[in-house]
């Protein structure tokens, strides 16, 4: 089964401690092989070289696979904006939350990110999953700015611009070869700035 | 099975037209009588006194049926966006269709928004389905913006404050009395105004 690995090929003990983003990879791979809706489980835990209950340890079905990193994207915007200077304004937090976020980033998510978009626009289910994952992290964001006192409103319309801005950046980045976070941290701030003159643009 | 329609109670042939809304409301109360999960489309379409191919003629399945006004309310949004006059601003536009959607609504949706809503709470399924809904509605408005030559990200950023103030007009709207279209409108294109002040102040 070690074959199948090709270019992530490393030897079993050491890939271990990352379980997760091995079936994060097999999966891609998969679907873009074969087709997300003709893939099963077993065959991704058989590719990723690890066990069915392996998986459902890590995910609950392969539609949450695909969005694997809702969680983590969530918690790391929320920790910038919350750690953002006190003196700073909603969408001068949203900025630290996307930087924060970014620079979390790096290689395998750069050449993940296109392959994944193919799979996740070649189904329906996955497009409302993902559509659900956009949502999800707006409200990451917008509930991180009302701990820090930004009225609702405020709080909500900041939360989508800061998803909006983080997707633009992404696909900015994903379309370059460089795959540095903070490369990424760069475009999805200036994506940011670019929806602040949009906003300014409509009062 | 005529029995069943209680307050709805109307003779058969007089409601045939309207087998949409009565599946609609059938749907709502029995999902608030028995729950959700619980509820099938036999159910419903014995309730609504139609066959179950006429359910499906309708509606693909019972999830579809909680956010039937999509098609239509996306239909409206757009139209009235569109047909605001050329020199009109995109929020103003926005408020056209905000207000085209709004006048198009009445009693029966008044009544059934709030019990809609608490169904809509008791499942995750529903909750997300529910997104997708106000995502496709903000899509709609965008795309609508986007005809009438304005610029992609403030398009996009319009249609988020359109959907918000549309929520939230409605919320308003559900807890008051009145049911009437007109003061839907007002209420929304007040909450509009609203978002359009917190832009503002992001800016």
């Amino acid at each position: 089964m070690g074959q199948e690995f090709h270019h992530y090929s490393v030897p079993m003990g050491r890939w271990e401690p990352n379980a997760r983003e091995r079936l994060v990879i097999a999966a891609v791979d998969l679907f873009s092989e074969q087709g997300y809706d003709e893939t099963t489980v077993a065959q991704i835990a058989d590719r990723a070289g690890v066990t069915k209950s392996t998986f459902f340890r890590h995910f609950p079905d392969k539609r949450e696979l695909l969005v694997a990193g809702q969680a983590t994207l969530s918690r790391l915007f929320a920790d910038g904006i919350l750690s953002a200077p006190a003196e700073a304004g909603p969408l001068e937090a949203v900025a630290a939350g996307l930087t924060r976020a970014s620079e979390a980033l790096g290689p395998v998510n750069h050449e993940l990110g296109p392959r994944l978009e193919a799979v996740i626009a070649s189904s329906t289910e996955l497009q409302e999953r993902s559509i659900l994952k956009s949502v999800g992290l707006a409200t990451a964001m917008s509930e991180a700015l009302i701990t820090r006192g930004v009225p609702n409103p405020v709080a909500r319309l900041a939360g989508e611009m800061g998803v909006l801005a983080f997707h633009q950046g992404f696909v900015t980045w994903s379309n370059r070869p460089d795959g540095d976070g903070r490369a990424l941290a760069r475009l999805t701030v200036a994506a940011l700035d670019e929806l602040r003159t949009a906003a300014a643009s409509l009062t």
